[in-house]
């Protein structure tokens, strides 16, 4: 026998694996994608499924305790089967449902993406020419009257074209009647001549914007023809497997046999899965898709494109590239066209990616006078700062804890979470909203913010985020690890459990806005700026959907400006990579931005660290920083 | 059984092949070429073979008259073997031992040889760079390090690398200590990446000048470091078997099943065998050879690309391409390095190829002011007219006389061939050179340009070419085909029969005079200059190593002017091919000089069927355009 099977539930999905991968694999090819905080090494202990049938040729149980070991609990990443077994793989084991943020261009309001759409030239077009046909006294190539045409006609220069194309051109010419539909994709300075075809009878031509983000990718299929968004498509990135963040995927990629292989295998075959659908739901061909953008963080772009990781993470943190090259499809297994270049955004540095050049450029900011922030906060905080004259970026390493990591009762944006809270009554009482109005299960990154910004106004909490002693609410108890404060009581819950936040907690999440709060100041500083001369702030990505810019002012992680010069700017790094897919003018405009910004490293020779002991207070050590919360306290 | 065998005698070489292949497939395939003039029609009979022993499943005989098919000859095209078969092909069916042109750079002695030689930078070359180890303060990407660097160091701009080779540069980089040659390879505007290797224990990287000639194939190997030549080879061109000419080869190409490939395939196959014989004779690995420039004619270009050949034949004669893109080497099949790419010198026109386009910047005349003709004489007179100001061209059907063909007695200018001929008294005595000085057996174009220009000196023929009528000596004759006159007698010959040469093969020599001179006389015309203006006169290609300018001249093929004018610049289009593998300047020099050239059609809206006319006879109608031939006359 020379591979195994696993039946999953309560999906009733079969897979066959193998013999000697793992359950964790399995569930990989099943879809089904299993927690792993610690990339598949037995430690986090999340990938908990049951065993409901046959045998294992291997079980490490890891940190599993021997009550659940014995109703047949396993960890999906330690079992190996033996023949076919039947396993139970619970939501809890799971990265259930998220908002994908989707939302494609259609639902912007920015300017820069009226301009981009104003002026269509995608990086894969189709230009018509009717040639002349040629005579005795106008004899030049095939070729040559082509190239002259697209310049006569179009004002394109500087186009190339392969072995392959050029030998059926002749024929092609001249079955047309000297009526072409020519083919042209951007290739650095060139514009390469994919296929010439009779100018009548053309298909639909589409392209992809793609968002590989760490936790999720979200695809956005284009009509190339029209600019339209065809569909959107959102699904976690199957490498998550190999880990919740960059620094894990790395190690995974880097330490494990094939690693780097398998990591790109594993968010080729999320965006594969995500094309597929799209592709099939629209009776679509995949060799209509002749173009892919690809926006992402520099550590996923690496492994997207099967390049070398290691130095993103040891210091000096150096990256492979910046700018990567154009790949055809072909190369990457993207189930496009194979001839279709895949290109992805310019990044700036190893913790300051293409998603956040693209970002900049979907403010417009790099184009204008007023001073503006860019924020994107996530396991990172990365941000942008400048305007037309300068921009410069900083990557604070603010941890998971926005993310709903490293927090007891903390989870991602998904249903179920509580977002928005509001803590009344001297403590007493706490007020919340969750995501889908599900009953709450735990509290996302936004719902955090709040919770310090409430507790801090309510007074349960003091300026240093410790709990004020003697308050009488039963609402602040003792618990295992110190005290906490309940938000949500059993009864109340998902899951029939307290939902609580402790002191540790509230400590690990100060820090987490201390140190974007932090990186404001230091990049202001560098330029002996002011925090009242910023001008506008964007906040981008997923987690700023929900985040109340009141509270993040309140507990000192925003800097302290009027509200109205806030502004959500969604998913910025889908935004960007769809407007560079249809505007050749924009994809440069973003390589400008990414050769402009200057990466600010925060361990190096500045402030970073004086300022962030300073930010680790409630809302500042420098209250006069935060005037606006000056009255309420 | 689905393959036969075929053993060739006397070569005692056997070969298998496809059930359903032919005699003289399978003789291309030992290495024997076989005469062909019809393309393998069975039309012209040259490919005659003696099936000594087996089978055959098909056997049309042509034009072999019935005595000989009774002792077993047959035609090699046309015969299919059944099973195993012996056959014996005489050396007068074949191709024999051929003068190859392969004189090299280190014979040239132009300055632009010199030149391009003073400022090496190979189309493939190495970099060796140096780089500063990153740290927190410069961390910028490798790949960015890197790009800096050669611009820093070289000047180098607007440089590329790929996916694959990226992958591998971390890596690289560190373990070289940051010391290491970067592999760069020109493509169209760009220098492409196409290795970074430890700057220690380089192999030494070669790169191959090919000319791909219609009859025979150079190849020249250079050493890229140091700009020697380290060996040359030639051979036949394999398509022989496809016929003579151009023509012949293109509709082959075009209307034999799977032509395009076959052609396509003997020429590689051609150079596969040279450069396997060069590399191996010098233990080199073909890995080693990094980049290759060929040089051909625009048939000969287009054959061995693979590209559509049809319409090059057909009025108006468009070619697909004159500038061919660069392709791997791999793509093409060639035996060198796969990632090697394959650049083709750049043609003007279908009958003015890259071969010409090289050999003006071999001549240097399109940076002189001097006004200068360049001629290479074959089938077709190909010929350049200007100097820096303009440049034009024009291809004028000469026909095969000067290659041997069509002539009763002609054959190509190989050992055997009279190269030289002087007759004396009265027609009464020839005298003649042999080429290696064997017995003769027959007449090669500078010989028939001796000739001509010989008896009509001697008064054996008239201005028009004609027989003096009454003459008493026993050179001319009555022949089977008209009078004739007997150059070598047979007991002089190598094959014991008479030399001759008839009324009808004096008429197509004149034919093929008149072409080249009408050419030169149209070109000269459409710019309103007399043949005074020619101030230098550069002759090309293997006819022209031979030909006797005084006697070309007398006989009204060649313009009139002081023979110091006169100069012979050898193979020029391997020449070309070698200056432009070794510098990039001289390859964009070419690539400019094939955009200057303005080719003349000469059956267009000019004069040339008046001026051939009017050349039908000696040296001309207009004698005073050769004013040194009336001194004699």
């Amino acid at each position: 026998m020379s591979e195994n099977k696993v039946l999953f539930l309560p999906d009733d999905v079969k897979v066959k694996i193998p013999v000697g991968q793992t359950i964790l694999q399995a569930a990989s090819k099943a879809g089904i994608v299993l927690r792993g905080a610690c990339g598949g090494g037995g430690a986090c202990g999340r990938c908990r499924v049951q065993l409901k049938k046959g045998r294992l040729s291997f079980a490490g149980t890891g940190k599993l305790p021997p009550e659940e070991s014995e109703k047949g609990w396993i960890l999906a990443c330690q079992a190996v089967p033996k023949g076919e077994v039947t396993v139970f793989a619970p939501e809890s084991s799971r990265l259930s449902e998220h908002r994908v943020l989707l939302e494609g261009r259609q639902a912007g309001v920015l300017a820069a993406t009226a301009e981009g759409v104003a002026e269509p030239a995608p990086l894969f077009r189709r230009q018509v020419v009717k040639l002349v046909a040629p005579t005795l006294a106008d004899n030049t190539d095939d070729y040559g009257r082509l190239v002259w045409a697209l310049e006569h006609e179009y004002g394109i220069r500087n186009v190339r074209i392969s072995r392959q194309v050029l030998a059926e051109l002749p024929g092609t010419l001249r079955e047309s009647d000297w009526h072409v539909a020519v083919e042209l994709a951007v290739v650095d300075d060139c514009l390469e001549i994919q296929g010439v075809r009779p100018a009548a009878g053309q298909v639909s031509v589409f392209g992809l914007a793609v968002d590989i983000g760490t936790t999720t990718v979200a695809v956005e299929l284009v009509d190339l023809d029209t600019g339209e968004v065809a569909g959107t498509a959102g699904a976690y990135n199957r490498q998550a497997a190999y880990g919740d963040d960059v620094i894990a995927r790395i190690i995974n990629a880097v330490e494990m046999p094939g690693g780097r292989v398998k990591l790109q295998e594993a968010v080729r075959e999320t965006i594969n899965g995500l094309v597929t659908e799209l592709l099939e739901t629209r009776s679509l061909d995949r060799t209509q898709v002749r173009a892919v953008v690809c926006a992402g963080n520099t550590t996923m772009v690496h492994l997207f494109l099967g390049l070398d990781p290691t130095y993103i993470r040891l210091e000096p943190y150096v990256p492979s590239v910046n700018m990567p090259p154009p790949v055809k499809a072909a190369e990457l297994g993207l189930e496009v066209n194979p001839e279709a270049w895949v290109y992805c955004l310019p990044g700036v540095a190893s913790y300051v990616g293409g998603d956040i050049t693209g970002g900049v450029r979907v403010t417009g900011m790099a184009g204008e006078k007023a001073l503006t922030l860019f924020l994107d906060i996530g396991t990172n905080g990365e941000m942008v700062l400048g305007n037309r004259e300068w921009l410069m970026a900083c990557a604070c390493s603010a941890g998971p804890a926005f993310e709903g990591s490293g927090i007891a009762c903390g989870m991602r944006a998904i249903p179920g979470a509580i977002e928005a809270i509001r803590v009344v009554d001297g403590g007493f009482e706490v007020l919340y909203n969750t995501i889908d109005n599900r009953k709450p299960t735990g509290i996302c990154g936004s719902g955090f913010i709040d919770l310090l910004s409430s507790l801090f106004e309510a007074g349960v909490i003091d300026r240093s985020g410790r709990f004020v002693p003697g308050l009488e609410t039963p609402r602040v108890r003792g618990g295992e690890e110190g005290r906490e404060f309940v938000v949500a009581w059993a009864g109340e819950t998902g899951h029939g459990a307290d939902i609580t936040v402790t002191q540790a907690d509230l400590q690990n999440l100060l820090r987490a806005k201390a140190a974007v709060f932090a990186g404001v100041r230091t990049l202001l500083a560098s330029l002996g700026l002011e925090i009242g001369a910023v001008e506008r702030v964007f906040i981008a990505g997923g987690f700023g959907r929900f985040i109340n810019a009141r509270d993040a002012i309140t507990i000192g992680m925003l800097p302290d400006v009027p509200l109205q010069r806030y502004k959500y700017v969604g998913n910025s790094a889908l935004k960007a990579a769809g407007l560079g897919l249809l505007s050749q003018k924009v994809w440069e405009e973003i390589k400008e931005i990414a050769r402009r910004i200057t990466n600010v490293e925060l361990s190096v020779g500045n402030k970073f660290m004086e300022e962030f002991v300073s930010a680790l207070f409630l809302p500042h050590t420098d209250i006069k920083l935060f005037p606006s919360t000056q009255k309420g306290t």
